[in-house]
């Protein structure tokens, strides 16, 4: 597949790319808009995944064998490639396979956290922060005697960055940001947010979870100090995230997994490590797991970033029109222009789980809860709303779905 | 398949399942001898893999539309199904699901170990142990000042049980061994161990890597309290660990990986957890290894594991039986009906690098180097092994294959 980055996607052709697709609930098509949570998998990820246990499946580094060869280059080169997927220019010195962005966020939080932390320092978050930045950084700051604040997100869903400014001072350091809220939609300016943080020596870690799969990131130009993702948000498999780091902050940081593949000398004594990024990952690495996500980032380059990115952004405006006509729907966050492929909504006088059981009734994949953003829902007086987020394979007919289906749940609980 | 628990392994029904072994390098047929680094994996699981991206791939837990729903079930079923592979009869409320061996030790160290560590309290290891357990209790007992002491490991590669039964006293908090040695291929009295550290009110930790894929292993029979292993090296896929814990032990100990799922309640200033196994896998989870994990499971118990074992211990005596004829190779470990599916040598005048390189350009595939145990290496005073380990697609042919490539290592270096 080749296509101009000006061209519109051909939904119809990256549609028969994603075998799932064609799946039926007694006779009625799925239409799979949960795709903030996880994204579904072209036949080129399925089949380098199984083509790796068929042809190369070996263990990595260590082993002089073909096989071992085999898989420890193309281990290791799909470090590069997810580097050059992100603009991170130091290659697989900074990137480091972990299992899930949760984890890539713990090992930040655990190796440069607990070392560089004490009382009287500040880890500012924002309201808008996945538990796995805002469960760790407050875990963490507990162990530390940190303090963790909290930038305030305004009416329209937006960080409100004059508080940003103000909590963000010398005692600051770390800023951990979304960069974009998996429950608002918001993008957030985090090459701004980056520019204050630095402004008074504090490091900035952007939660690229939601960006990453869906707009061109470059990490060099947002000046993130550490970044990170995940491979099943991204048309990859479960079972890998990315850390991102810059080098000489990976380079300066103390290991904090111990075991084999991460260290250089080991006596009874003591040890010490391997380079960048193996000090980083110990044990037997996610090999397939990380191959199949550099073969991701090839599939989602052979679409183009900046058309998965106006699809997306597209079909979430449209999807925002549509439900603003319904004054009992209420949508979280900015408006339809401004935001990314997702939108939250809460519907007077139905719970998020019945919208999203009648949703199911009729095919449509929607997720309902509190999409791991307990304190912003608490904030915003709502238990639970109902997402959906849109990928390369939707389509506009697939929204008029969704807006279809809450007809009937408005009728059943009317 | 379905074998009678008295006959021999198939092998040649079993090679068909596996479709890597159909590899040749130039004509050389692969003779793959590096199973005690990476099994190989057959159509099975493969296929697993394959079926729940093309049919069921969804973030788990918290969704409640038709696909998460089923990714959900078989994720949390494939917790209940590695539980009875291994004799744990609390379910997955005593299985949590990591990317790899190393994850769950470190689980426990971090998790458990600073928590109840300190100055005063001893960990004893043995001298056998892999760098999975060697280096994170050594680093875990830096942090808390508690003390590591190691077993001796007597001239026959064998635990000395009387300085077991001296190091092990009521300062002792906790003892870690491995079940099976990845290098001496010694099959470790843990059972045994268990009751000396019990008396002694210890805990104890089994390495289980190198156990579980090759034998019954009964983690209650053994009175294990924690127990670890890895789904690469048991036909299943990269990127999924196992950590077994007793219950009571698993909800005493506070999580150390924060973020979704893990979670119950959340708001800003702090946050409870959920329930066991959920509050150790935080963020989305190795959905997908974990289920084919559990593929791998039905696999080897439609071959029968005492069948599986006695294919492996009776390839390994052949091995060795085979090896000590040589004059000029030193083998690593006890006798040859004393020891697990490997046999690992040292060969006079060439380095295992070398032996490795000349027995890959005939095919067969070994693993060259310390195997993760510098510190017993240094003990024998070799710098570094050839292991050749077997699983059930193994032949006798195989192993005479190994046997003839080293001739021409000999000729080559003499």
């Amino acid at each position: 597949m080749s296509h101009s980055e000006t061209e519109a996607l051909d939904v119809e052709s990256i549609r028969d790319e994603f075998p799932i697709l064609d799946r039926e609930f007694d006779g009625t098509p799925l239409v799979y808009l949960d795709n903030a949570a996880t994204s579904q998998t072209p036949d080129q990820v399925i089949d380098s995944i199984s083509h790796y246990y068929r042809h190369y499946n070996a263990n990595v580094h260590r082993g002089l064998h073909q096989l071992s060869q085999e898989a420890s280059i193309a281990y290791e080169e799909a470090h590069d490639r997810v580097a050059e997927f992100i603009g991170a220019s130091g290659g697989r010195k900074e990137v480091v396979f972990t299992k899930n962005t949760t984890e890539s966020m713990n090992t930040v939080a655990y190796a440069w956290g607990l070392a560089e932390l004490g009382p009287g320092d500040e880890v500012v978050l924002t309201e808008m922060e996945h538990h796995a930045a805002l469960v760790t950084w407050q875990q963490i700051a507990k162990k530390t005697g940190a303090t963790v604040k909290f930038v305030e997100v305004d009416e329209d869903g937006r960080l409100d960055m004059d508080h940003a400014r103000e909590l963000i001072t010398d005692d600051t350091e770390m800023v951990s940001v979304v960069h974009v809220s998996n429950t608002l939609g918001t993008v957030n300016p985090v090459s701004e947010l980056a520019d204050i943080a630095h402004d008074h020596d504090s490091l900035i870690f952007v939660d690229g979870a939601q960006s990453v799969p869906h707009m061109p990131v470059d990490v060099e130009a947002i000046d993130a100090d550490f970044f990170a993702f995940s491979g099943h948000k991204m048309c990859g498999p479960t079972g890998v995230g990315v850390l991102y780091g810059k080098e000489h902050l990976l380079d300066a940081m103390q290991p904090y997994l111990y075991g084999g593949m991460m260290i250089e000398k080991v006596t009874f004594e003591d040890s010490t490590w391997h380079e960048l990024p193996w000090k980083f990952e110990a044990g037997t690495p996610v090999i397939s797991e990380g191959i199949a996500l550099a073969e991701a980032c090839d599939y989602l380059d052979s679409i183009g970033m900046e058309r998965v990115h106006r699809h997306g952004t597209e079909l979430a405006a449209y999807a925002y029109d549509r439900l603003q006509e319904f004054d009992d729907i209420e949508i979280l966050g900015p408006g339809g222009d401004e935001r990314a492929a997702l939108v939250s909504f809460d519907m007077d006088n139905v719970h998020a789980h019945d919208v999203s059981e009648i949703l199911n009734a009729n095919g449509v994949a929607v997720r309902a809860g509190d999409h791991c953003t307990q304190p912003l829902h608490d904030k915003l007086g709502v238990s639970a709303s109902t997402r959906a987020s849109f990928y390369i394979y939707n389509t506009r007919e697939e929204v008029d779905a969704l807006v279809d289906a809450l007809d009937q749940a408005r009728e059943l609980f009317a």
